[in-house]
């Protein structure tokens, strides 16, 4: 996964039916010294994440199946709103901070 | 998923008998700012967009299936068009006013 | 998916059983304006494309299945040839003159 | 698979059901030479790794099952500890010497 | 499929058991001109290729089963061992005369 903030969100109403009440936020990547990079994605947010929080992104395999099942077809998801990110010489993120320490 | 603007269609005749009336338009990637980047994608399109309309393209992966399923062999698929991305400090686009507010 | 031309063909006899039979193609990735990009990939071709040829490759993930099925195992596929490409201000490629508009 | 050095951990409490339970490592890409890149992955980690052992890391595709079927959402994971990396020239990485030849 | 130099082994012991019996070779990717990049992958090797053979490399997405089937978590395999890459104005690579024309 990768770590990333919430930057935005994204409204789409004419869409597949199989993408309906996905909630889209547009998230910006962080790298390894917590510093925002220009790449985003557009993920489907499940966890009630919120503006400015750091969350973690899975990048998802929309496999199509032969029995035509609705699955969304949705390739980036947030999986979880990060707490703490800890690294060999300290802590680099911590929500309840809210602000990053190096 | 990745927000792009559809800048072009593409006809292909000879082709695998799965990919018959599939509709390909031709999609270039945007940035976090809204520019447009040199990355495009062929993507499939369902939810009938248009010629500089910004949609949403999710890449989707084609997993083949022992029992010879027809699955469609496409990689990417625009799933929605867009109607706004909002950011922070206000509106990044919005498909009404057909313009970028950036 | 990808534009790309095809420029070459690979040749392989000690290979995995499940490789049999498969047609390798060369192929060079095109840029949003045409020119031929470093990036290349080796496809597998059931369309009949030859060098030169502009096709569509799309990225197929090999998802193995318990089953045990025998399922080709190549992550790059030709699932069409390419007749035209069309952008707002015109052709980009036809295939019938053979040539490049700009 | 990559190889990458495990430089820390992250903790996220409010996530996905199917995410409970799986311990999260922050690993950093080795290049060809042996030195960190600046690219990296959280990985979910099964095998017991710990900071600053090298470990491969494998890109897991989330393809979601019609049958509602609880997987883990997870695209990366560590599935081994390495103990050595050998190239033409020697050694790159021995584990039980703990540091890097070259 | 990318096609790749095999340049080195790497050995876990500790590892996941699904990952037991699975021989892994480093192998560095060759570019269209036929020169080593830096990028590497770890991949599994079941077809007996050896040191300084070009292989065909093919990156395999590793779609977790409810079933709980064991399949291998390998994201990169060796499919086929290269004879001969041919291009336009010749050829690239022949293993029998165990060097580069260009």
């Amino acid at each position: 996964m990768q770590i990333a903030k919430v930057c935005g969100t994204v409204v789409s109403t004419q869409k597949l039916p199989t993408m309906t009440g996905v909630k889209l936020l547009l998230v910006q990547f962080v790298d390894r010294e917590g510093e925002l990079l220009p790449r985003y994605e557009v993920a489907s947010d499940q966890v009630g994440a919120g503006l400015d929080e750091w969350v973690l992104v899975s990048r998802r395999a929309i496999a199509p199946h032969p029995e035509g099942a609705d699955v969304r077809p949705v390739d980036a998801m947030i999986v979880g709103i990060i707490d703490t990110v800890s690294v060999s010489n300290g802590l680099l993120y911590s929500k309840k901070d809210e602000y990053r320490y190096r």
